[in-house]
């Protein structure tokens, strides 16, 4: 690959970060680096290979000359400026869901749909972090035995609310071990030593019921998998951990596959780690997974009420396969 | 009720003190109460209704004279301990697994099968904490249209392990926080920050990659609701909250119901309460539901992904109707 001007677009936030990082693990070709954020950022200084580099303001010229944007900055941010990148013949890959379904937009996970960047126009969508490591692990099952349903109930990590909520997690964590009553400014609820059915915030809830993360579950899965068919039914749950999503999926089969053959798919699979010995206490733990670029599945188990269903249990690192880790892979894809 | 001798066997430990409680708070005539433990705790003395009572050591002789015993011991101790009781013709009310499948046992749950309690032979069983929770809210919706399949993933509470499972959660938390790392006595893994998906100890998985807890589920289940062709799977996850354990469970009918036919169903259920507003935040917590005899439902949708199912959070303190408050409830049916 030809050495590349890349920016990252919300430089400073968890998933900036892990881009930064990420593009100097996996050796992107980067000829220069620009990062842009808020002007809240303007000024601050970010080391990228071991050099200084100063944070500049995110505008609709920040773009000229840069060859492949990553924009982790928010919906609003990206419906803003990922046109103006584009127009100026940058390729963005965007975290945000702005432009995630978007007929015009791919939506890829690079051991998935691949095929998908090719079609381009601009703007390349990085998928929800629950779906990702999902979706990763259903394709191989897909592909071998044709998924009909899936019903997942997630068990999500702070750390996909930002840096602000690990602290605020951290701080009722700390006020409810002393006995004092926890604060809430970021989440509803207290998250510290409970479980909240709700991601993300207040303005979260369709008419039928279903969050917007419950609906990306849903929607995404079948544009990135290229299939309608698949019918998915999601309850998404933040649960205290850092980070690290942890996920209960069933999912339901055309074709019968047995627990051993899912063993044997997804241990040949791209990306899929397959960690399953439950007796001697081997299985996916989101502290395990925190730092990891795969996706880890175990638990895996021939579903005792449906003749021809499997249940298994799926963690991923949310900042890195999650997003961070995913855009850098479609980086590369370019 | 006339006044009744009652037993506690297993006193000392997190589910005895909560009986002690409940029979305090419920107003249960106790003409005079025994308390019961290992020789471990010989001597020591526990408060009921302001008196001080010396805890004994749980021997054959101990239920002599007592009417209704109610065992938290465990279940070797149960398996041992309570034909004794129930030879010299007291009633024995086991929170333990030990009888809970014995076809001359009865499994009750006093909102769903308070009848069963008749043909007991001695001993009755107290169920499952994630089954009890689980079968309050389906007994309702099986009346109304019948339950053909149910999938539930569920978020236990750590005191479902014991008070040093409490303290180990907490001592593992501290190190955390302070950067240090965190020590597993009693989990195979750090619970802190974590989500381990193994419920309970080493020996909990069978041949069909299930665990023991798991197997509770589908099996307690059928028991309970005196239904053979009701199909359940679970996937039992243990998470890093003190006190109530939260379950996502989709739920498939013959007669398709709509949300708020279910709603309005679960509305008028005895021993449940609807909270479902999400739009407004509301919906069943662990933290709200600690202390509270209730089984809370909420997040109650039509499933997206099948013609007749439903989604549903359902949330109850596992220490009270999922242990010692569903025991003093049967004592009570007595």
């Amino acid at each position: 690959m030809s050495q590349k001007v890349v920016a990252v677009a919300g430089a400073t936030g968890l998933v900036g970060r892990q881009i930064m990082r990420t593009l100097e693990d996996r050796d992107f070709p980067v000829k220069d680096i620009k990062l842009l954020a808020s002007p809240r950022s303007k000024g601050k200084k970010l080391t990228f290979k071991g050099e200084e580099v100063e944070v500049e303001v995110l505008g609709e010229d920040s773009f000229k000359g840069v060859d492949i944007a990553l924009f982790s900055a928010g919906g609003g941010t990206s419906k803003t400026y990922a046109p103006f990148a584009a127009k100026d013949g940058c390729v963005v890959i965007d975290n945000s869901s702005a432009w995630r379904m978007d007929p015009k937009v791919p939506l890829v996970v690079p051991e998935v749909n691949p095929d998908d960047v090719k079609w381009h126009e601009g703007i390349i969508a990085n998928p929800n972090c629950s779906t990702i490591q999902m979706v990763v692990v259903l394709q191989p099952l897909h592909k071998a035995a044709t998924i009909k349903r899936v019903v997942v109930s997630t068990y999500q990590a702070v750390s996909g609310a930002g840096v602000n909520a690990l602290k605020e997690m951290e701080d009722q964590t700390r006020a409810i071990l002393e006995d004092r009553t926890p604060e809430c400014k970021i989440f509803p609820h207290p998250i510290a030593f409970n479980c909240i059915p709700q991601i993300p915030g207040s303005d979260a809830f369709e008419d039928n019921g279903y969050s917007s993360e419950e609906m990306k579950m849903v929607n995404e899965t079948m544009k990135i998998m290229g299939d309608d068919s698949i019918r998915v039914t999601a309850t998404t749950v933040r649960v205290p951990v850092h980070t690290g999503h942890s996920e209960s999926v069933n999912v339901e089969t055309e074709t019968k596959l047995s627990a051993d053959q899912a063993r044997e798919i997804l241990g040949a699979a791209d990306g899929v780690i397959v960690q399953d010995d439950p007796a001697n206490q081997v299985y996916p733990l989101a502290l395990d997974a925190h730092g990891k670029g795969d996706t880890f599945v175990g638990r895996i188990r021939e579903d005792l009420s449906h003749p021809s269903a499997l249940n298994m249990w799926i963690v991923s690192d949310n900042l890195l396969k999650g997003a961070a880790y995913n855009a850098v892979q479609i980086a590369e894809l370019l």
